[in-house]
């Protein structure tokens, strides 16, 4: 550490991002950041947990001021930032960061969407809000690991996220460097949310509630309220309370790339992300070889240990187990069934005879200290071909404009059977040019849903 | 732990409280709590904290559904929690148990009557929610107990107060075992709070985080939201999160007393509750011996060494500051200072020059592994007399009745100025017709400010 403490070094790197100074390929991805959240948001208000949740903020009353992807209900700031998150992450298609790890753009892009619906805050001010947020949540994320999130059981895109949020409202309002301590001082002590809840509606509430404190800490700090300027690093504090490791210089050293959201990872197919390698790698040989699954003799999947305790389902029966089963998943790939598409984790997907065929004869073979993201497929074919594949998952793709073309189509893919797509095509169009926009009322006046006229036709 | 996780234990024991089967000692206490609470809170709205958070709250308007004592602001049913909950904690002169070890009412109460005031709930119906949250948090703190506060440093009332409030609000819901646990399991990933935040408004806040929290996950849970139902005692639940002495016996265990409302602490004076044993053994040496401050010669208090880093503020400056320095209040006990007034704590009591000589003249020789809430107190004076009180402000009043009496004193000190004599004692006496109310529009009436024209009068 060097003389000041880390809570005050990140609150100056947040103050010290400006539009002006971002790279345009920082802008392009936070642009990408947006359209993905708001099309697996839209994707997903459909699911029970976000519709319970609606319910129970809609009871509670209070000024339509922002809104959801996907829904016509507007909601006060708060409450809108607590839904829309919730919902953005229903799915759990939204883009992961290694670094948090987590899922940064649920928690952050609601708190600062939200509080600038409010406030009309400009695409410019919102780019830059959100560039901040997220590297504070990732370099908050690497000081803390690996006990925060693998060692203890947190779930960084709740506890983590929470600073992310306070950061990016904080930035957007522009509070001073005092004002953004005690905001992220208030983060500090409301951030919270476990592991132990994944597969149960807790883990989506987790990015909305993460989403809610930050913009609730910003909001109180930038009103006057108090908490201790040095909330990460002091006694009992924040780091001492949720991690047995924590390290400073991990926080500020800067990653490879300069930040951390040139490592942002999009998920492409509505599983698991540590089943995306696996997938990808049965996709590989499946499109190069023009291959008949009939004629595959024998599958060997290489991946590492950690992932048996998270997405190893033996036989799956339902469509969210099938999203946790890397042998179903990796024989739904090699038999070129849609891995992208939300209708094909259903029963009928999981229980598919020929497909639990194929999967049954996936074996796993686990390999120890090996990324979690990297996956190897060994396939013998009939006539004794061997075919291999390596695919690691944790890399992100190297040309950011590629990128936004198979975001696009995702994008497309998952919002055009809801919204139609020309209303989808004006909406990926009105994200593109966030950073010309006036206020956010471009986007929002598309994302909701059709008129019951238009659903009807 | 027997064949049932301690969450359903829990669980259970919370269901199974009912008004009927609660001794009239323990409704007498939670008529007790309520008092106190709503008195605490009058007292305490005009602090900026509160200022701060209403002006938020406010500002997102919704429902006019539940209020705050001492506010005419009415808000959504789980903003007014949040505010009730933060308001009620802002003199942090509401009551205490060393079994949580935090502060009960303040979390639960807010939530229990923000859901009371929205669904009409009667007098008998608070009373065993109140009682089946208190004991819950007292039960998960057990459990928990030292690394949760003591080691870690998160602050129960903020954490376990979430429980408390949950199990509460799930039981003026009337929710079944299943939805139960799925309220503690939101609970559990919701809950928050840094000890290290104390002297900061991020105290007081915990209180109200708690409230809200617990409300949120008990309405959730009522509308099929799920969470897992071991959420405690899980691998990386809320235990191995968060303490390193998880003892699920420790919970089950029934206190000495049965209940552990049984040994709720009030607070009379308006300072740390660590100061209250040296205050309590010098009023009694003043009064007994009928002392003048002039002839002491010398000071000696005994305390355990874990209040140094508490309570221990050296030449305290303001008024906050007196409130954490042990030395300061036995002087001010010895000179006959009204350590109950909160009009005493104020930079001209913290630096009297009187004052600030008898406290220094105040040696403080700390004890290890006494409990923190036990002084001894050795007077010399100048004729050679020597003078020896001890108090453990940690034994509950023995006598209910006698306690209800000196609780009453403190209401109407407290709210007499703020409301009027008259109104005071109307509050105070529809409160303890509590069992008898059927629904809270008789107290909560009476608990808003004057109307302008009669605070002119």
């Amino acid at each position: 550490m060097t003389e000041i403490g880390l809570t005050r070094a990140l609150v100056r790197r947040s103050r010290a991002v400006s539009y002006a100074g971002l790279p345009e390929d920082i802008r392009a991805l936070v642009r990408q950041c947006v359209l993905d959240t708001v099309g697996v948001t839209i994707a997903g208000v459909d699911d029970p947990l976000v519709r319970i949740l609606a319910e129970e903020l809609a009871g509670q009353g209070g000024g339509a001021i922002a809104g959801t992807p996907g829904l016509a209900l507007r909601l006060p700031v708060r409450a809108a930032a607590l839904l829309h998150g919730t919902a953005a992450h229903a799915l759990d298609y939204d883009d992961v960061n290694m670094a948090m790890p987590g899922h940064p753009s649920v928690a952050i892009m609601p708190a600062v969407f939200a509080l600038a619906e409010e406030r009309g805050g400009d695409g410019r001010a919102i780019i830059a809000a959100f560039a901040a947020g997220y590297e504070v949540a990732c370099r908050l994320g690497r000081a803390l690991a690996p006990g925060h999130y693998d060692g203890l059981g947190f779930h960084a895109t709740g506890t983590v996220g929470t600073f992310g949020a306070a950061a990016a409202c904080a930035h957007l309002l522009g509070l001073d460097e005092e004002q953004t301590l005690h905001a992220f001082g208030i983060a500090a002590t409301e951030a919270a949310g476990l592991k132990s809840m994944f597969g149960t509606m807790c883990k989506p509430l987790h990015a909305g509630r993460a989403a809610e404190a930050g913009l609730l800490a910003a909001r109180l700090a930038a009103r006057g309220f108090t908490a201790r300027p040095d909330s990460i690093e002091c006694r009992q504090g924040f780091a001492a309370t949720h991690s047995p490791d924590f390290n400073p210089e991990a926080a500020l050293a800067d990653p490879a790339d300069g930040w951390h959201i040139r490592a942002n990872l999009f998920k492409y197919h509505a599983a698991c992300y540590l089943t995306h390698a696996p997938i990808e790698t049965a996709r590989s040989l499946r499109m190069l070889h023009n291959l008949d699954p009939d004629n595959i003799a024998a599958i060997t999947l290489r991946v590492d240990q950690s992932t048996d305790r998270i997405c190893n389902i033996q036989a799956p029966q339902t469509g969210l187990e099938a999203k946790f089963s890397m042998r179903l998943t990796t024989a739904m790939a090699l038999a070129g069934t849609d891995t992208s598409s939300l209708e094909t984790y259903n029963a009928a997907t999981a229980t598919d005879p020929a497909l639990a065929a194929l999967r049954d004869r996936v074996v796993i073979d686990f390999q120890q200290g090996w990324p979690h993201t990297r996956a190897e497929l060994d396939l013998r074919l009939k006539d004794q071909t061997t075919l291999h594949a390596m695919h690691d998952a944790g890399i992100p793709a190297p040309d950011v404009a590629a990128q936004g073309v198979r975001l696009e189509g995702k994008f497309l893919a998952l919002v055009s059977p809801i919204l139609g797509e020309a209303r989808a095509q004006a909406l990926m169009a009105a994200i593109a040019r966030l950073d010309g926009l006036a206020d956010l009322s471009a986007i929002t006046a598309l994302w909701g849903p059709l008129p019951a006229a238009q659903q009807a036709a």
